[in-house]
């Protein structure tokens, strides 16, 4: 027989099923907390037309999309690929269903997207993407904002992760401040200077803020507010005092959108979002809200969740204004990280409640009787009827099962078993 | 600006989300029945080496296999290209992980395969299955025969049908009849024209088998075989009595099985299970049981869910045997029967529990609080935090909630609120 390779490609999850039911607890606690928060769920295909991913794509993005190669079945005119995040196949399905749809509206998306790269620690060419986003139609109040990093904030108390800190900032910020500087047409050049300056030594960026800006006081002025981080109450007063915002500015309007957002967390008794200027989101089309999240304690995980507000969601296939603001959790991603710093334990994680073991073929019924029962109270029950050994289906049972029972004609006649603890081994007598 | 079309690519689903929410709450009332029963999830990526599913693959399947084309950052060397089932990842995944698994591994699989068909009613290019298995190591008692056809009856009760039939048969028993007429090598053949009987004139089934085993007395004892139906008793009593079956032939091995799952069946209380010598299954690899499921109202779906037993599941990759059993719904085509049939009613489907209303900003605060309550009771909640007037938030509320409640001054003050029911107009005062 000639020998298949048979790992998975890689650069793909693919799991033993202990952690894969604890990457589906996961995956399925955002869910039920993005739902709990009135957010509906949509599924929009895999495969897409090349042409409405291109329509957005850009730069590295394009060249990631993997390409479907129809068959000779297929015999539809449109070039096919697959989809590299949600928030394209969510603007063509806003676009498309516009008038069946209810705004603003409120909706996740989890599920697998696609990209081509180059598999290393921490990039993954199949992953799951969790996304909320909420779009309006013409206009979307702030609140809306607020709303989004409260849900994830929620949401992320699933993980195994102690503290999170979500870190907030708003764009008008640094683009009104240039704007009133005279330094408008170098927001994207300074934008990318400050979103990795926390990879880099201070002078380094520094340097290239000094090389972009040349004015050796305008360079200080866009550090001063790189500096600023804190509570809403001191970095909103930090900004209103070291800016002075002109009325009706776009530094003003930013400045109040930050200090609103953080007040309607407060309010919700949110009480690890912090102001933070230095957050700045590397993707062009966020305009207002941005916003990221550590873990102090694993750092090196990066950003827990991240997103923002868009102006407008869907501007490559209609002239309508749909403004949105949502964000994501990349769990494939996360949940290596967290399965590599020892956050996950398979071992405990087991997929089935109760393994019943008739000790011959004889009491099958009883146990199928039994299973049932449990069953209806919600249990995931296994009847093991293999044509081992009672020893053998012990360890069987051991290793996919929390409880246990044997049983035999004794059982069967007195209409009691025992339920053994296979993690303490203590055991409890139950009735039929 | 130039105009793209928005629509999914033909042969896909896309949902408005009270249909999605009543999609999935099939898919996961089905996959909480798999779980109930013990089997365990497994995920494996959509993306697969071409010649894992090429060497299983042949004939139509081929021809429909998405192809993947790599990108300029992609560069492993395998040929890659999109799953057709789940069948043979699973093949893979047991060879690849087999020391690490629990044998017999019962395992469940719920996701999207791609088939680059041509679109048609009831072909999908992107569509969902919902697969139960068990494989063995070696060997595989009969019991799990009957425990996947169990399993897959409970699920059955989530799907809106009131009553399915699921007609089983053991291939064992056309081939042990066949050797023992000397027609061994035509079996292929004949399966093939029993596997059509139902679609065509009986006058052309006998026809075709008379073309295949020209001797009129064994086409006689073929057809025979063929009209055995009904219940246990009947059907194996009549295998037993036309039939002679020499002990330790195939023929009695396949009677015997057939009889020990309906037994098995019966004992656990399913009733909707007959015997139906009419049921082969198309695909080449089945070797014992057999099973299809018709909805007698619904004659047009086809088989609600099919499956059967296979000698071996991974010959493809390995010399070792792993047997197993295994069933599959095609929960993506269903569901689009049923909505051609108006057995889903999307209007029902709310897909939020509760809207709050705040007549103004002012009363937000009191709507969040009252909203997180509420969700820790297990309710979807939405705060319509729009500034349009509260008779616009109470249509955006009827559109996507079963319930709302205007929440003003007076409400916060007095502490009690009235839920109004959005379906019956009902009013009950509640507390904050």
């Amino acid at each position: 027989m000639k020998k298949i390779n048979t790992s998975p490609i890689s650069g793909t999850q693919e799991l033993l099923p202990s952690l894969q039911n604890e990457f589906d607890r996961l995956k399925n606690g955002l869910l039920a907390t993005f739902h709990a928060h009135g957010f509906q769920s949509i599924e929009t295909p895999v495969i897409e037309r090349s042409e409405i991913l291109l329509a957005k794509a850009g730069g590295d993005t394009e060249k990631q999309i993997y390409k479907v190669v129809k068959t000779a079945e297929d015999t539809s005119s449109a070039d096919q690929a697959l989809r590299f995040d949600h928030t394209v196949p969510l603007a063509r399905y806003v676009v498309q269903h516009e008038s069946d749809l209810t705004f603003p509206f409120k909706v996740t998306q989890i599920g697998r997207n696609f990209r081509g790269e180059r598999p290393q620690k921490g990039r993954f060419r199949e992953f799951y993407q969790c996304d909320v986003d909420v779009i309006g139609r013409g206009s979307l109040p702030i609140y809306y904002d607020a709303e989004v990093i409260a849900t994830l904030a929620d949401a992320m108390e699933v993980l195994p992760l102690k503290q999170v800190i979500i870190r907030v900032s708003n764009r008008k910020i640094l683009a009104g401040l240039l704007e009133d500087l005279g330094l408008s047409d170098k927001l994207t050049e300074i934008s990318g200077v400050i979103d990795h300056a926390e990879k880099v030594a201070p002078e380094k960026t520094s340097a290239a803020l000094a090389e972009i800006i040349t004015d050796e006081q305008k360079v200080k002025q866009v550090e001063g507010l790189m500096r600023i981080r804190g509570s809403r109450q001191d970095a909103i007063a930090d900004l209103r005092s070291k800016f002075n915002a002109r009325q009706g500015s776009m530094l003003e309007e930013g400045i109040n959108e930050l200090d609103e957002v953080l007040r309607l967390l407060e309010e919700r008794g949110i009480k690890n979002a912090v102001a933070d200027l230095l957050i700045i989101r590397g993707l062009d089309y966020y305009t207002g809200t941005v916003f990221e999240t550590i873990a102090p304690d694993y750092l090196e995980f990066g950003s827990i969740c991240s997103g923002g507000r868009y102006e407008n969601l869907a501007s490559n296939y209609t002239e309508q204004k749909f403004p949105g603001v949502g964000g994501s959790i990349g769990l494939t991603r996360l949940f290596a990280a967290f399965r590599e710093s020892n956050l996950v334990d398979p071992g405990e994680a087991k997929p089935i409640d109760v393994c019943l073991i008739p000790v011959s073929n004889n009491e099958i019924v009883a146990c199928e009787a039994l299973a049932k029962k449990l069953r209806k109270e919600g249990q995931k029950v296994d009847v093991v009827g293999s044509d081992r050994k009672v020893g053998d289906k012990m360890t069987y049972a051991g290793k996919i099962a929390r409880f246990a029972a044997v049983i035999g004609d004794d059982e069967v006649k007195n209409g009691k078993y025992e339920l053994k603890n296979l993690g303490s081994g203590e055991k409890t007598e139950r009735s039929f």
